[in-house]
């Protein structure tokens, strides 16, 4: 009989490592030479396959090709923001196995987070309750570090260099007149801190800025604002403020409202900014002192100038893991990472039940939140900093990094 | 006698390559044993100087912090924006000469952009109206590559390859998703584009994102605007569209200002907010598609993770060559770079009179500009192309970037 064939797709926001994981994926499916057949890839996800955009990876990538795609940022196969019916009796259900039926697939891997492990678990479902031997499997994917049951997530270790790296050099130029000011930076992170925890990382002694970092997991308040502006101006000439995008009053209403709620422009269409603009404002005339915000938007989740060589080799390796795990026999699964030290930093990998996962959130943990909300702890930086070391080279094309990417990009 | 001292200053926006300049100064300084005693250093530049805040250099610096140094982003010595009196008879020059006489200077350097140079010009024009031997010279540094009788000016190069990877990776970021949308990314220059046309770099290949950029040179219309975008549309998925942060209409109105001319948040503070922030708004309500803003602020002037190689030791070179001016006798000039040729790239050190370049502006050449202005030409390629060259290693700790900073930083 014909070996079966696997097909993999991604999911969500795109990271830094999520075309690691693909080339894990890949690499170790070519390496099954007896298990496996053809390797497909599906095109903007679940829902570009649905529409019958997929690709054949064992013929459209070689060898070097793949070694460009392991250190390329964003999404290779392109992604999409679909979420499945919760009525298993949808059609979508069944058009879907058609298709994996007609192109044969024995196994299917999907790289993302939350959302894209609620397409596995109901994919897994869907086939248990009709005898489907399809095995799915879930690789972690997000710069949110906010999946439960694993140690961290591939993409957010990158994320988290790039974050530390930027708010160093921010801090550097923010530091270089001689007036007091304030350098409000907004970090990504709508429901957990860990990314805007990571810019602890940019100390460069105890006491160095950022100065401030405000977490969307306690309740923000423009007046303890004020009063820690205020303090901080007794040690520090100029002060950097990290904020999660995320951040919110006890009311659970975003700072970012406060702002967006009131504004029209000139032609009367309502002004859309985040919580670092409105701070800035709000410190400028307050404090009627240079004040600027900064917003490092989606570079964090996209950025490949300085990412972390830790985070690309796990990200392959969940990748791999996946496959041999299929090939185990397992479904309805999620890789997870779990960490056996941290001096020296070892992990390995491990299956948790993907229905568990999906849907969940990780917050960061209130014991790691110091000094009333405005610092993190030493047991974070610990955790965080063997995920952040070791660096890639990049491959130069006239002076740019250059990238893997599809013809029709 | 007691061997002449030199005293160097940094003034004006910190660059990547600002402290490659300090380096080259320091380290020709320090080669010249015979004709130099001390290398001192103004902390924030003519103004802190004013204030008696100093360093000796000579002794702060060893050997393993100049290398360090030459890599460091923003400005070692802190900086300013201090302008000095049209009236020489003001009690400033009268002081500031006192204090160099105090400490037995020979030569002034003052690496910056315009107002430094303007700075050095009325310096040198105050010492030879009264018989001062003391030597200024201009090093120049801005990333807005705006200074007269220059080929280029050191900062632009390691901004603009900056600006370029920036570019490309957010328009893959922006790729990944299969409906229309509409990137817009503000780049810095308030009145000469050529950052802002460094942009074109991001290409992959001809025809590839950004598809539209606009510079300061031309006047800005929406109208035009919202027709370039319906063009582009019929042959992209995903737009890029990058713009000066000075885009103007017409009337010489900054595009910026439809916006924040309006705006007032919740708390009845003023909400300012870039021309990036107000098309985003406008394309959104025009078209109805997704559509996102991306404002790469600073990072863009003192990121160090991906800086140009050929600008770190061009602006060294400056640095040193000032040096050698100075002893070679001259004053009241600025070192100038002037190309030989781009196949293979090669350039030469000048001087230029000062007094010549300060407070002019070198605009973005009008016959480099194509297609109705959302274009630039392959004769800017061909400029921009040398200058980005090569890469930098960094030194790293802890996963970050390790730089060279003074104690009380």
């Amino acid at each position: 009989m014909t070996k079966p064939n696997i097909l993999v797709g991604q999911s969500g926001g795109p990271t830094a490592v999520i075309n690691a994981s693909l080339y894990g994926v890949i690499t170790e499916g070519l390496s099954h030479t007896e298990e496996i057949g053809t390797i497909y890839g599906m095109v903007h996800g679940i829902e570009g396959f649905l529409a019958g955009n997929y690709l054949n990876l064992s013929q459209e990538l070689h060898a070097n090709d793949l070694e460009l795609l392991k250190i390329t940022p964003a999404a290779y196969l392109g992604s999409c923001r679909f979420k499945l019916p919760e009525d298993f009796s949808s059609p979508v259900y069944a058009a879907l196995f058609e298709r994996f039926e007609e192109l044969h697939i024995g196994a299917f891997f999907y790289i993302g987070g939350n959302d894209s492990m609620d397409t596995v678990s109901k994919l897994s479902q869907y086939a248990a309750a009709h005898n489907k031997t399809i095995r799915f499997v879930g690789i972690p994917k997000t710069i949110d570090n906010d999946l439960i049951l694993t140690d961290h997530t591939p993409g957010f270790a990158s994320a988290a260099k790039y974050v530390a790296a930027a708010v160093r050099e921010i801090t550097m130029d923010s530091c270089v007149y001689h007036n007091h000011s304030v350098t409000i930076i907004e970090l990504m992170g709508r429901h957990a801190g860990w990314l805007t925890a990571a810019s602890v990382l940019a100390r460069k002694h105890a006491g160095d800025n950022p100065v401030l970092i405000y977490l969307p997991e306690i309740p923000f308040s423009l007046e303890q604002f004020s009063h820690d502006i205020e303090r901080v101006f007794q040690t520090h000439r100029a002060a950097v403020v990290c904020v999660s995008e995320g951040i919110h009053d006890a009311d659970g209403k975003f700072i970012c409202e406060y702002a967006s709620s009131a504004q029209v422009d000139n032609f009367g269409h309502k002004m859309l900014t985040g919580c670092g603009k409105f701070l800035e404002n709000y410190v400028r005339e307050k404090f009627q002192i240079k004040v600027r915000s900064v917003e490092l938007n989606v570079s964090q989740r996209c950025s490949s100038m300085l990412v972390s060589r830790t985070d690309i080799e796990e990200a392959a390796l969940a990748g791999s893991f996946g496959v041999q795990a299929a090939l185990s026999g397992n479904t309805g699964c999620m890789v997870a990472f779990e960490r056996d030290s941290s001096h020296p930093y070892q992990m390995h990998c491990a299956l948790h039940d993907v229905t568990k996962i999906c849907n969940q959130e990780k917050k960061f943990p209130p014991e790691w939140i110091t000094k009333n909300g405005t610092d993190v702890s030493d047991e974070f930086l610990e955790y965080v900093t063997p995920l952040v070391l070791g660096e890639v080279e990049h491959v130069m094309e006239n002076g740019v990094p250059k990238f893997l990417y599809r013809e029709n990009y």
